[in-house]
C-alpha cells in the first residue's frame, strides 16, 4: 500500500510500503478513509534532520475496519471507526482513569512497527480499546466533523475542560489554528460567558466568531496583552486556553489571566521552561493541560457531531488526494490552508 | 512601643516605633500576645541588602482588641483575635471567591504604612474582614496552634486543597520545614491515603509522623525521586506539595508525582522558571497553588483546633521574648529551632 514517510524538514513521500497484516489477536486492520495534516505534523516537517530511511507520520484518520484478530469481539469487518491519535486498552489503571495517552499498554502511530496513519491502511493495536464506531456510511457528509474527534476537537475540549470552562467563565483562546479554533468551540459548548480568541488570521478569526468567540484580539505579546486587559476590566479572562506551543504564547497566556485562573495549555511545548516567579505564584495562577486523551472525550463529543450541533469540520478548508499530501504539508506550512483533509 | 525591624541580611532589630492609633473608620488597633517567625522571613533575613532605615517585618499574630474604628461594629475592645498574613476586606469579588490575598483593598502586613505583626501592637486595616474572633481567653494552651491559622497552617492546608487531596490520593509533601509539616497535617486531615514526607532531618520528621506522614524519604534530587517512585510501584504520587520554594524541590516535586497528577506549590519562589517541557506535557502534570488566601480557611480550621483534633502549634519548638527575636531568626536560620514563637 502505499503511505506518508517524512525524511526531514520540507521532505515528506508517499511511498509503496508492506501492506498491515494482524500481528496480535488484539489487532485489527482498517482502511483509511478520512486523514488529515495536524498543525504538530509541522514542527518535524519544519526542523527533523534529514535522515536516509523515511519514519511513518500521520495520526489522525477514521476508516473501515477490514480484518480483526482473534481477541477483537466487539468490532466487525465493515465498521466504521475513529481513531485517537493514541492507541490504548482503555482498561488499564490511567485508561480508566480518563488518561489514555499514559495507558500502559498503549503507544503511537508511525513508531515502533505501528502504522502512521496518512496512508491507505493502518494495523490497530488494540483494536476494541482504541477504535470507536460511527453510525454513519462512509460517504457521510459528517466524515470532516467526525474526523476532528481523533485530535483536533478533543485537544480543544481537553483544554477547556482541564481550564474548569463553565458558564460563570470568562476564556480567552490564544491561537487561531485548528486547536484554537476548536477550543473556541469547545468552550462555548461548555456555556463560557465570554470567548476572547486571539488570533491575526481574519479568516480564521470569523470562523472563530462563528464557533463563540464574542471578541477577536489580532495584537500579540504585551499589547495583546494589555487589549484583552482592556477588554476584562483590567482584570484577565478567568481560563485560558493556550493552543499554539511557543513561549511567548505561555508568556501571553499567563498575562492574560486573572488573579486565581488556570491557564490550561495544550499546545506541544516548543520550549523547555515556563516563568512562573513570585508574580505567578502571588496570583494563584494554575498551569495545567497537557496532551490530550482523545480517546476519554469520543464518547461525549460524538453525539453533538452527529446531531449537527457543533461543526468542528469547518476547520478544513482544503482537502488533497494522499498522492498530493506533500502540498498539503506545505500549503499549511506557507499558512495558506488551516488544516488539510486527506483522501487515500 | 517596640517592633521589629530589618535593616539587611542577617541584622533585625527591636526598636521603638510610633505607636499604632486608627487612622481609618475600619481600622482596628490590637495589642499582639503571640507572634511568630516564618520561614518566609529567612529569605530577606538572609539575602536583603543593608539599607539604613529598617523596615517593619512579621506578618503572623493573635491579640487582643483595644480599640475599633467608627465603622467596624462586629469587632470590640477585648475581644481576642488572630489576623491572616494579609489583610483584606473580605467583601469584594476576590475575597468572595476565597482569594483575599488577592483582594482589591487589601495589602501586606509591613509595608504602606501599616504595622509588621513581630511588635508590640498592630493598627489593622480593614479590621472586620481581616480579623477572626477567638473563643478563648489570652491564657488558653491552644494558642500556639490559634496562631498557626496566621500562615503556616493554612498555607500547608492551601496546598493541600489545590492539589485536590482527597481519600483517593497519593501524597508527597516536599519540606519538612512548618509549612511541610503542616502540610502533612492538612492532607492527613483531607483524608489522604499515604503520605510520603520528604525530608532529612530526624526531629522534623519525627513530628512528621506524628501529624499523618506515612513515610520518609530523607534523600535529595534524583535519588529521592527513585525513592518515592520505589514506593508507590514506579508511578510516583497522585499529588505532590511543593513546600520549600526552591528550583530543585520543584523540580523533584514534578519527577515524583504521577502522570495525570498535580504539583501544588506553598514555597514562597526563589526561582523564576520552571522546566514544563515536553515530559511534563505529556504527562498531563498540573502546576498550581501559590500565596495561600489563609483568611479564607480560618473558620474552616478553628473548629478542629478548638477541639484538638489537630495541634499545628506543635511547629512551635522555642518561644522568645520580643527583645530577643534577633536570636530567635538566627535559631531558626541556622535550623536549630524548627519554628520560633514570639511573646511580646
Amino acid at each position: 500500500m502505499r503511505a506518508t514517510l517524512i525524511y526531514g524538514a520540507g521532505d515528506v513521500r508517499v511511498e509503496d510500503v508492506p501492506d498491515p497484516r494482524l500481528r496480535d489477536p488484539a489487532d485489527a486492520v482498517v482502511r483509511v478513509v478520512r486523514s488529515c495534516i495536524c498543525g504538530s505534523d509541522l514542527w518535524p516537517y519544519g526542523a527533523k534532520p534529514e535522515s536516509g530511511t523515511g519514519a511513518r507520520i500521520g495520526h489522525e484518520f477514521l476508516g473501515v475496519v477490514e480484518e480483526t484478530g482473534s481477541a477483537v469481539s466487539e468490532l466487525k469487518a465493515g465498521d466504521l471507526v475513529v481513531a485517537p491519535f493514541v492507541w490504548a486498552d482503555n482498561t488499564c489503571d490511567f485508561c480508566t482513569e480518563g488518561l489514555q495517552t499514559s495507558c500502559r499498554h498503549g503507544g503511537m502511530w508511525g513508531a515502533d512497527g505501528v502504522d502512521g496513519g496518512q496512508g491507505e491502511a493502518v494495523r490497530v493495536p488494540q483494536a476494541e480499546g482504541t477504535l470507536v464506531k460511527l453510525p454513519v456510511g462512509e460517504d457521510s457528509a459528517l466524515l470532516p466533523s467526525l474526523l476532528t474527534l481523533s485530535d483536533v476537537f478533543p485537544t480543544g475540549h481537553h483544554a477547556a475542560v482541564k481550564a474548569g470552562v463553565n458558564e460563570r467563565t470568562t476564556v480567552t483562546v490564544i491561537g487561531d489554528g485548528a486547536v484554537g479554533l476548536c477550543a473556541v468551540l469547545a468552550a462555548k459548548r461548555l456555556g463560557a460567558e465570554r470567548i476572547i480568541l486571539m488570533g491575526r488570521h481574519k479568516d480564521r478569526t470569523d470562523l472563530g466568531r462563528e464557533f463563540g468567540a464574542t471578541d477577536v484580539v489580532a495584537e500579540r505579546g504585551e499589547e495583546g496583552v494589555e487589549k484583552v486587559r482592556e477588554l476584562t476590566g483590567g482584570d484577565g479572562t478567568h481560563r485560558t486556553l493556550e493552543c499554539v506551543g511557543l513561549e511567548q504564547a505561555m508568556e501571553t497566556a499567563l498575562g492574560v489571566t486573572r488573579k486565581g485562573g488556570t491557564v490550561s495549555r495544550v499546545g506541544a511545548p516548543q520550549y523547555e521552561q515556563v516563568s512562573l516567579g513570585f508574580p505567578v505564584f502571588f496570583s494563584n495562577i494554575t498551569v495545567t493541560g497537557g496532551v490530550a486523551p482523545a480517546r476519554a472525550y469520543i464518547e461525549e463529543l460524538l453525539p453533538d457531531v452527529l446531531e449537527g450541533k457543533v461543526e468542528p469540520g469547518k476547520v478544513f478548508d482544503r482537502t488533497v488526494e494522499l498522492t498530493d499530501i506533500p502540498g498539503g504539508y506545505q500549503a499549511m506550512a506557507d499558512r495558506e490552508a488551516l488544516k488539510v483533509l486527506v483522501r487515500p
